[in-house]
């Protein structure tokens, strides 16, 4: 490879020849040679900068410290990485430092030589006509840039990609429980047989599940549109123009189309991630829901012979590389493995939040790393298993009549007939002797036939349908 | 010990011949000898029980279901109850069946044997007046109960303990930050010295901390509102007369004083504890907040002479058994202790909210046990840590100024002066050399003794103070 | 309550009259009003600090820095602790300092003060016989004193309680294994029908998992042999006489018949906890193991009609309060619920470890308090499981028959005689016709029957039984 | 993209004209859109599965159920998969079926298809001359393989990577503890001043940190040793010739020159993954380790001028984008985030091998996953820490100096000479009044000023140095 020199303040530099990138971004590379192939720092984060960059370089310019000219070539430049055509001059890593300095520094180079370039300048010109510090990072700390990056792109993730995700299924399951409202089926309590419900009130649980889980992640919305940007070094905001932090958040609104606020304390936003957390604990809780639902849609539609089989999802691919005619219920299993993740996430991004001291937490990246990963395994898994196999659910009519109708728990529907203890009478003896709930109803004297089948209706006992 | 024979529908079992409770607590004791002097079900969910017991007894009255002289009985010994004088019949563990059955059925049978005693009967009695099952349980199932406890005491525990805790600690905090605002020091970015801030400002970002914590804490409390009654056996309500739900949840909201509610899903309501995964989520975020306060403010006292020493906390007990005259910051121990508990609770909580099946989550007892463990810890530990030590939070005035002006970092300030490159020679050269940065900016020619004066005033790089 | 005077180095302090204990116990019990009623230092750890100073006391005596009498006083009271007769006069909370220097101080002034009382004093003398710190805490500090008491408390715990009880666990599944290793039935993977298995064959795989899983904590063992005792303050061993740390850790081996060693490197004995992190970390398998294997149990025993039901388990209570007759797998879901509570711990105690700083750690009451629930749970959980459940699994064996020979998957047989190919036409069109696999193998003419009748025989697909 | 038309048991499937691989590997992308830019099945899986084919392969020619030519060809593309020729090959993501069962079958058609080319064939021939199932995937189920590949892959990763990065660590370490045992420093303990020790003991307990935990590591090797091939579908071994078990371990031990075995008891190998939970949790324990070195080594180097300051560690790259002339602890940092990631990766695989059903976990590509990234984590982070940061640890003697020199716990070595009371007063006052311990001493009158300076000597206090 060919090279050119670069300089920062700490000395010269070997850098690609046509990398738009600097002395800094090259030391990082040099000097964290860890999972350098599957942990870039996240593309969602780029592209945040990008927001933030040509946000601060417009304020920069109303406030009058920065010329028109180098704004404009810094706002096509963060176009441009928005449009993805620079996407190779971002190589570094998740595990750098935690402030996010580095990627910071990474952008504010890419930016400023690209800007040059395009300015007509070369990349080897001793002096850039766009400076990195003085001119891409004006009025700016990384330690204010990579927070307000982090809640750019975890808001962003969160409104495009989980919040859709599991609404798509959450309707579908909405739709699914208003089809099956009246398929009574067995109710399985301790996975042992329990009072009839129906098909659509079962579901209707999951749907209810995820409202909760869609109303905790909106909830955590309030704190992620708080950005840092204007808080620079320490949260005080030294070297900012006045009314910087107001107009920059007010820029990345419009840029974005999202409701971005300047933080009320910078001192917070620096120091603690606590929107991370909070935010990623909605997201622990969605998993914990998910995780409920896919096992219940798993063991519902286990078999096709030996299992429970009350419901069919489709047959997506062959199941096994041994056992011909197998079908698995793949998609559960995507989701459930991801659910693992994400409570995984959810404690390395607790430790990170945890341990910022004084005015800056330095588990930035880690943090994000997790909390995006999350929330984009929530979204594309919950689409993945809507579309291939929620959407298939149908109900498996023969067994789950033949469930319902053998269950000795109806045995219920004559507790207040004839009290607890005479019907687990009835249903231990029904049990031991193997004889249905009528026969052994009948024979131990405490209803007449006619009593049983007018007392005891499977479609009675599933409470009013909405 | 003397026994008397009890029944239920498995046969006869001995009880302690004054106790209380029947057969089906006594099974349990025997079936389950777990921790049983560590762990026993917490009181909160006792005493929750008794709230719904009466309240139920109250709606079972008002439904024509059960008479007025057993609604009275039940009523007066779940009074009792609250009162704390039945304490020690509730010998029951965290590690029973996972609905709780037990416990509801402990609760069941000394209100029945309770109120039958108070009816005039004796222990002994083969029928007693009161039946645990037909009258105490009735129109109700573990499966509704229990979840209902969990949330009546989950929800009670975090308005009367842990958000009155938090908050306390938060006001006492503002005091600091408003008492300290003009007390400049230096800040700190990667534990190394950075640009100066003030002291009220560093606090005031623990008290945003605090208040976000607060509102997601409050955030949680609508789902903990809903309440499972109503459901009976898996959702359907089964057994339980018109309007049951809603009348009961007010009865419920009457008796505790708080706004409990109907759960508008039955289903969800006993299948999925998501509303205690959501608000331990809101309790772990808060955690995290105090881990990072609770570690600043050791770290900010440490000393006396070879830390940081900026501020002194509280001497509250001598803390070295062969040091004499050591003084340890033992509240921030204890509070960080408390949130490395909390962060455990957590995932134990989300485990068991991610492993229910069909119709039941059978994880009710360790999910509640670990969430009043957290919501009790984090408000009493969070008023221990304000009464023994942020209170007493004073400054230690010399050591913050001799941080502040020994500080290389004051040289951000000329950045827009002379810029970042010129900026950094000096700070680097003053370093290496141990001169003062005055000495060294107009050694290498870049600004005049008057300019520097002029420009660099740690004062003046704080911003504006509010 | 009545109060004698007590002083420490600060000052005077109200005791009640009667206590044992003295100043500094008494400050840590109004500093750390946190959870008393619930998290008192655990018992084993105030016996484990009871075999410590009596074997300090001795290793004392030896080393000619202890009278004879005051060795003999200290020893005496010890075996009053350990014989569990002064165990009220413990009253601390784990919530106090990280080192546990409260706790150690608790010891220390019980036995100094019950010691000069056995001397023939009285609590109220300003001057005891007997010194807390000078005498009991001789050659001693909290910080190597207390992670002595964790490993002594640990190690006993894991060999009397928890490996017993695994053990014994294991022990029955491997009978059960044998005595149902030739009962065939079918196999499930992805909760999926699959090829056969024999009942013994499935259980000989939890056999299997605790063996691995024994040996794991073994492995363990070595690290908590190490004592920290000797180390004193910070490591250094100051304070103690020549040959201390040897004869110390060879009196609490003999003490307590268990293989203690001094630590070779005193310095990681105190600032870190990494022997506590690793053996929770062989906990925290077994309990995965554990989850595995009760979950397996519940759901091959459910039904008893709409479930698995391919064996039964012991009916050990009515199961629901509702549904009578319902008999649920209680002691799966303890067993769960347990696994749950470890996986909590686990994240606790790693917190906890990971935020030792400088020559302390001091999260020690948090970990050793996660550590020894952990430890009890798991053995005595397995206890419970074994006795009231896995030792009464029998195979329902009409079930069992009815799922293997219903099965798709026995079409595997024929993969080396046909192909891949064509057996999973012949499992695809049986399903989808409901037909047998041999019905669809002859009439697709793969086969005959009498070579369908000669390929395919379940008891064949097991491979060799051991 | 051109195609052509692949087939499975399900039907055709378009597939990229020139891709290797087949129907299954196609069907696994569209139904499986999840993360596939970011979560490729980890390379090291891939590479496993290359070993465990071309094993397999010579396991079935020697039992004569594959033909010479097949597996002569099935082995040079094993070959060509670990030269990394066919990298772009392997396109599928963990998020798949749980069993890995598409990458199994990934690798069965690359392998298949790509011999079929070398053998002169095409990709658009109907009937390829090496087949997926019955050739490469002979003997063999994805249920058994999958696992195999995860032992694989895990136990390279650790004796490769993992290992020999924390050892590389250790060893500098040891180096600096051995080069600064005489450098007597101030200890901390509670993050205030204790007693001393010298820098070389504080370092010495790092490495007995990691000694400990690469002796944990290597503990856990024993369990990944095993490998479950031969245990095929449901661990019965169906399908597959005598003896194939112990001859396809020993080939695999011979291609990877690592001392794999057959495992004992085949149902556990594919029901659970306990040898990774088990040898996570030793990573996990490096992990907690590393926390605390790094932590303190950042607070140790603290400063420059307001913070500790007692050891020097390498400039790697300028600190700041605003703060001219920062430098910062940047690879503690990283190892931190590392950390904290191992910490939650661990969450992630307890929860995936606790939730494994019946006869197969399917929580596998989410658990090796994790584990990957952990142990690569691990060892990369302990490379570069290593590197650019441990191995230029130099003490900064005049920081060190002064702190020992006004340290008041000095006063600690009078305890054996006037007694602990008198000892404190000294201490206590020193510091009320900021005199030197010695002026205190002597004007109490405790001490004559020529017994201080015999007494008192921070060189005496740090014990023996070995």
């Amino acid at each position: 490879m060919e090279f050119r020199i670069e300089k920062d303040t700490m000395g010269e530099v070997q850098v690609p020849v046509n990398a738009y990138y600097g002395a800094q971004t090259q030391r990082s590379i040099e000097n964290f040679k860890i999972a350098q192939d599957i942990n870039k720092m996240p593309k969602e984060i780029i592209k945040a900068f990008a927001y933030l960059k040509k946000a601060a370089a417009l304020t920069n310019l109303e406030a009058g410290v920065l010329p028109k000219e180098k704004c404009d070539l810094i706002a096509q430049v963060c176009d441009e990485i928005l449009e993805g055509k620079l996407d190779n001059e971002f190589p570094l890593v998740v595990w750098q430092t935690g402030s996010g300095t580095q990627s910071n520094m990474n952008v504010n180079e890419v930016v400023a030589y690209r800007a040059h370039v395009i300015h007509g300048g070369k990349l080897t010109d001793k002096d850039k006509f766009v400076h990195p510090n003085d001119d891409v990072n004006k009025s700016q700390s990384s330690n204010d840039t990579f927070p307000t990056a982090m809640h750019i792109a975890a808001y962003k993730m969160l409104v495009e990609t989980t919040i859709p995700g599991v609404k798509k299924l959450r309707d579908t399951l909405a739709k699914k429980a208003e089809a099956f409202k009246h398929v009574v089926k067995i109710g399985r309590t301790h996975f042992m047989d329990a009072t009839p419900l129906t098909l659509g009130q079962e579901i209707s649980g999951y749907v209810a599940q995820l409202d909760h889980g869609l109303r905790a992640i909106n909830n955590s919305l309030a704190h992620l549109s708080e950005l840092a940007l204007g808080g620079t070094a320490v949260g005080t905001g030294i070297n900012t123009p006045k009314g910087y932090s107001e107009s920059v958040a007010g820029n990345i609104a419009k840029l974005t189309g999202l409701p971005f606020i300047t933080a009320p304390n910078k001192f917070e936003a620096l120091a603690a991630h606590d929107a991370i957390v909070e935010a990623h604990g909605a997201l622990k809780t969605v998993a914990v829901s998910l995780m409920k639902i896919a096992n219940d849609v798993r063991m519902l539609s286990s078999g096709p012979r030996a299992g429970i089989g009350e419901i069919h999802i489709p047959d997506n691919e062959p199941g096994s590389s041994i056992m011909p005619g197998k079908v698995n219920p793949t998609q559960c299993e995507a989701l459930t493995m991801i659910a693992a993740q994400v409570m995984g996430n959810d404690v390395a991004i607790s430790i990170g939040g945890s341990n910022g001291h004084f005015e800056l937490n330095v588990f930035k990246p880690v943090m994000i790393y997790n909390f995006l990963h999350s929330a984009r395994l929530i979204g594309e898994g919950c689409v993945s298993f809507n579309d291939k196999c929620a959407e298939g659910i149908e109900p498996i009519e023969a067994n789950i009549r033949k469930h319902v109708e053998n269950s000795l728990m109806l045995v219920t529907a004559l507790n207040t007939k004839i009290g607890y203890y005479k019907a687990a009478e009835i249903a231990q003896k029904a049990h031991k002797e193997g004889t249905t709930l009528k026969e052994m109803a009948v024979k131990l004297g405490y209803v007449t036939p006619e009593q049983f089948d007018e007392w005891v209706v499977p479609g009675n006992m599933v409470g009013e349908i909405k």
